[in-house]
């Protein structure tokens, strides 16, 4: 039966991609076996519950099997024939590569490489989190993670083994379709190394095996006992049974008509397009939906004596996912002045308290960026519990394991400076694609970090995010706005950005957390005739209500903080033209790029912004250099109006 | 005198740091000795010719050691002593983190972590190719890298080694610094693989050592032998000799003048500040003078007998760097219709029969981006001949050792997805900011790459890229223009982008490879009244002509190609205003996010962009439901004239 049904998965799978006219057939021949075993042995999940938190995840991180897949899912009752069918097609469910949210039973959207294995870390953290903080035997589910060479090229796959090995995740389980061939020809070329030998160096336990059902489930079986992550090398041919098998031509071009015909030969499957051999398929559900069913309900029954006995517990608050947060009695001390950097670690320790599912940490500046939680204790091996992730210099592993983390229901943070949010940005998209809770924080915002010089000065940065779909990104002038931004991360749950200070500013009276979900608004009135409007963010608001009242007598000028962006457009015309009237002198102040505010101002020279790489030196003498200090800014405004 | 040059390297590097006021004195205790030792018996330099082709090159990967570099720099007779005095100051020799271009004998800038590291293995695989390709044995030397265990950390690191272990770039001798220190704190935290195995999986051969000269400097002479790569471990002390040795604190921030006087003591060294031992200082130039002059001497006779007998050979041409292209005198054929991928694959063939110095690969995708060059093979250990590097699935370091063959000399290009530019950014920047001709050639370009999905297709990619200063993006409406993108990109020599099609397009009369310097040009010219202009770029170009045409019984449509904003930007005025008349309505038609667009338009009503992720499904019906297919631009214009 075994047989049947992996050469079933097959030939599905080559169905679809002849269908579609495209897609990956390689990988669906070299890793049928290797899904068959995971989903037939071992997996635990719930057609009628398909995000059951205590589910086994399955991680397709060589997303170009996406085919192999959706044949699984089919057979296992999550997707009908005809989704099949409608392989690659506008609004099916079965899209060119798994996308979370759009097809049941997938764990998360995969295709850029290393990006699945890495966020498969993040999810064995948060098992591992979750377990530790439910008091019952609860929680305790593996993740299982199909990558190819790949994935294992890639970088951020390395920062994320090297992480899984220090902090043992031994719910960690990926399968390594090991067929040598990549899309450009064979990895002699390109990936020599020995595989198993770096794994083991990075504190893994590793196995490699015959592409055989029996070799790969003893693999797991001794997987599923180890006390640290397991790679299970499959050792495997690609597109195995077609003519073109261990070529690079079998990578990512649907297989000729004579190719299929002699192949579905071989396999001893009927010709027909889409044909499914019932009684194998029937056999496959079976064997998974009773070994499921029978954890799916001890979980149930477990949960609810859980929810009677601890209806505070954590694993309550954790499925409700509310907060309950009254954000209008807050009541937080905070003094005069402050870098944003420091009032947002006062306000994120204050939601933490609040908040339980707040999980993150640092690539190694949480000294510097200040984005810590403070009583929550650090994570690691010895420590659960622990709420500070230590991610070590691996911004980019960082990112997509906050993915992970998410994906599992937490609200992860993550921080490193503002510079260095280009290492992560693979990460970031695929946050914003999956529309995931991550907050990523980002310090050290301007050119103003001074001595450090261009390579730790953000320019562009700032754009770069910005235009990223789905990505709200919040600069805060002062605390009052920190707090605010905080407060719609928490009430949208969306992939946000929180771009802070090193640079200390003032806590003004005239800034409002309430008004940050508008994305701007204003801080100071024109007491009668309007000369003109300062538009600033971030520590430029400071700036520029100084200009402001310093030309006073002269001019009477608004000052509007613009905390975020992307907010201020999805307001109303209405409430857009209240806070920044057309035909007046409108400026732009950002120490950033201008790149993507001329939408602001009626034309270019009001743009006060920072379009070239830093320089290092003396914080003052590089603003004077960039004619960003407060006197060229003040003589360059008094010139235009 | 050994001990003493090291003890003052060590003072001089904490007097540096105590009068900027800031930098990290940890990393300039723990590795003077590794420094030093590189400096006084190994490297091949001329303080004379500090760009001398020859010489060895030595990168700082761990950028944070800049004032240990200065005061080797400056003892080797690079740098005056007033250039110490100045560390950190703006417009001084002595930034912050080491910049190429700033500092004579600074071979890259550094900071951002992995970066050098990764550089460093393009520096290696630029010296095995131009030896190869040098009839004599007129070009030898070593790139010697100092690295910390944050460098080892950051993926892009590991991505560079497992292919300087394919190559086996036995030129490539790596210390590293192994304190078991980082920023944040003791990296048993975040750090705990076994390096050694780590390397000797990748073919690397690994060495262990104590932080003494004797000792570093036999491994050196071993790993000058070896047939493979090297990494030398040094066991060392963060912050040897200060009272907070051993810890984080020591790593970023200036010494107490107690300490500093404690270690001074220690090290046998005056008190006073910026003190120099010229005894000893004259003894480690002369060591490093007498060597290289040597080397000096011999190579400068050799390359003048070589230049006699072989005036056209490449060493050459690779010196002057001349390329004298005719770019009037140009015959190439090509179809009626081609993708700009397939046009560039036809002109960057062309011009590397005129240019030997183009040279580099792609990520696992030429089949796909078509950035090969056809007669120059593979570049691999058995062929340092070969122009064609195999970067396998490794983006990031793919542009870090692109930023490497700049640094040496060539003119790299490197090739993948637009979507996938995300992964390289960091490298980008790093082209960016050293202002290095790095090509960098990413293909399918728009949602209308179609089934892939979402994943796949860029958005937001050409903002992101637009926003980086001094970055030359192209994109290209057809073979024409990719021939003038090709011509700006050789001529000026900066770092650039250029943005291709899987798409096919027309190749048009009206399009002009001259032209592309201007940025934007008009292709197709009102007859009478202008009543609307329509900007594109790329493949939107033969959409825009297509309205036009269509619309012109009822209008009197001008259209402008930008195949690069900001070259168009950079003209003077009235070009623009020539192009660009202001008060008529002008559209901008982009199959990208519109952000950084606005700067063009009177509205945002007037952008026809896709803000949004894209969508898997037949390129038509994806291009439809994001309302960018032929029929529903027309009717959006018809609607808004």
């Amino acid at each position: 039966m075994e047989k049947d049904i992996i050469a079933n998965l097959k030939t599905l799978s080559i169905d679809m991609i002849n269908k579609a006219g495209s897609g990956h057939p390689g990988i669906t021949l070299s890793a049928a076996s290797i899904i068959y075993t995971v989903y037939a042995n071992h997996m635990h999940i719930n057609i009628n519950d398909s995000k059951w938190v205590d589910r086994d995840r399955f991680v397709m991180s060589a997303g170009h099997g996406s085919a192999l897949l959706y044949a699984t899912l089919y057979m296992c009752g999550f997707l009908t024939l005809d989704d099949l069918k409608s392989f690659r097609q506008l609004n099916s469910k079965t899209p060119g590569h798994p996308e979370y949210n759009v097809t049941p039973g997938v764990d998360m959207s995969t295709g850029p490489l290393g990006q699945g294995f890495a966020s498969a870390v993040g999810m064995a953290i948060a098992e591992k989190h979750l377990q530790s903080l439910t008091e019952e035997e609860l929680i305790n589910y593996n993740i299982y993670v199909l990558c190819g060479d790949g994935d294992l090229m890639e970088g951020v796959s390395y920062e994320a083994a090297s992480l899984a090995g220090i902090l043992k995740l031994n719910n960690l389980i990926v399968l390594y379709d090991s067929n040598r061939i990549s899309l450009d020809g064979e990895t002699n070329h390109t990936f020599t190394e020995d595989v198993l030998e770096r794994f083991d160096a990075l504190g893994w336990q590793v196995f490699s095996v015959g592409n055989k059902v029996s070799e790969i489930d003893r693999a797991i079986n001794k997987a599923k006992k180890s006390d640290l992550p397991v790679l299970i090398e499959v050792k495997t041919i690609l597109g195995e049974g077609s003519l073109l098998a261990n070529t690079n031509k079998i990578h990512g071009k649907p297989l000729t008509s004579e190719d299929i015909s002699q192949l579905k030969q071989k396999l001893n499957i009927p010709e027909e397009e889409f044909y499914v051999n019932e009684e194998a398929v029937n056999y496959f559900k079976n064997k998974i939906m009773t070994r499921s069913s029978e954890k799916y309900l001890n979980y149930q029954k477990a949960y609810n004596d859980y929810e009677t006995s601890h209806p505070d517990g954590y694993l309550v608050k954790f499925i409700k996912g509310e907060t309950n947060i009254n954000f209008n009695d807050m009541t937080i001390d905070f003094p005069q002045m402050l870098a944003t950097r420091d009032s947002n670690q006062i306000v994120m320790n204050y939601f933490s308290e609040k908040n339980p599912l707040l999980f993150g940490g640092s690539a190694d500046l949480a000294s510097s960026t200040k984005a810590y939680l403070n009583d929550e204790g650090d994570f690691g091996p010895n420590n659960y519990k622990g709420k500070n992730i230590w991610y070590g210099v691996r911004e980019h592993a960082m990112g997509s394991i906050s993915n992970g983390l998410a994906l599992s229901g937490y609200l992860p943070f993550c921080s490193t400076f503002l510079t260095f949010s280009d290492y992560l940005k693979p990460a970031i998209r695929m946050s914003a694609l999956m529309e995931l809770p991550v907050v990523y924080i980002f310090t050290h915002d301007s050119i103003n970090v001074g001595e450090d010089g261009p390579t730790h000065q953000p320019v562009e940065q700032l754009a770069s995010l910005r235009s990223i779909p789905g990505l709200i990104v919040y600069r805060p002038a002062d605390f009052n706005e920190t707090v605010g931004s905080w407060q719609n991360i928490l009430i949208n749950k969306k992939p946000s950005a929180i771009i802070l200070s090193r640079a200390k500013t003032y806590n003004f009276k005239a800034t409002s957390n309430v008004m940050v979900k508008n994305g701007a608004y204003i801080v100071r009135r024109e007491t009668g005739k309007l000369s003109a409007i300062l538009i600033a963010t971030g520590t430029e608001v400071e700036l520029a209500l100084k200009v402001a009242e310093d030309l006073k007598k002269d001019y009477d000028i608004r000052v509007v903080s613009m905390p975020s962006v992307e907010s201020f457009k999805k307001q109303n015309k209405e409430y857009q033209y209240e806070v920044l009237p057309v035909g007046v002198k409108t400026f732009f102040i950002e120490a950033g790029s201008s790149f993507g505010l001329r939408d602001f101002v009626s034309s270019e020279k009001y743009l006060i912004n920072i379009n070239e790489f830093g320089a290092s030196g003396k914080p003052e003498d590089v603003l004077k250099k960039y004619n960003f200090d407060y006197d060229s800014i003040r003589k360059k405004i008094k010139e235009l109006l």
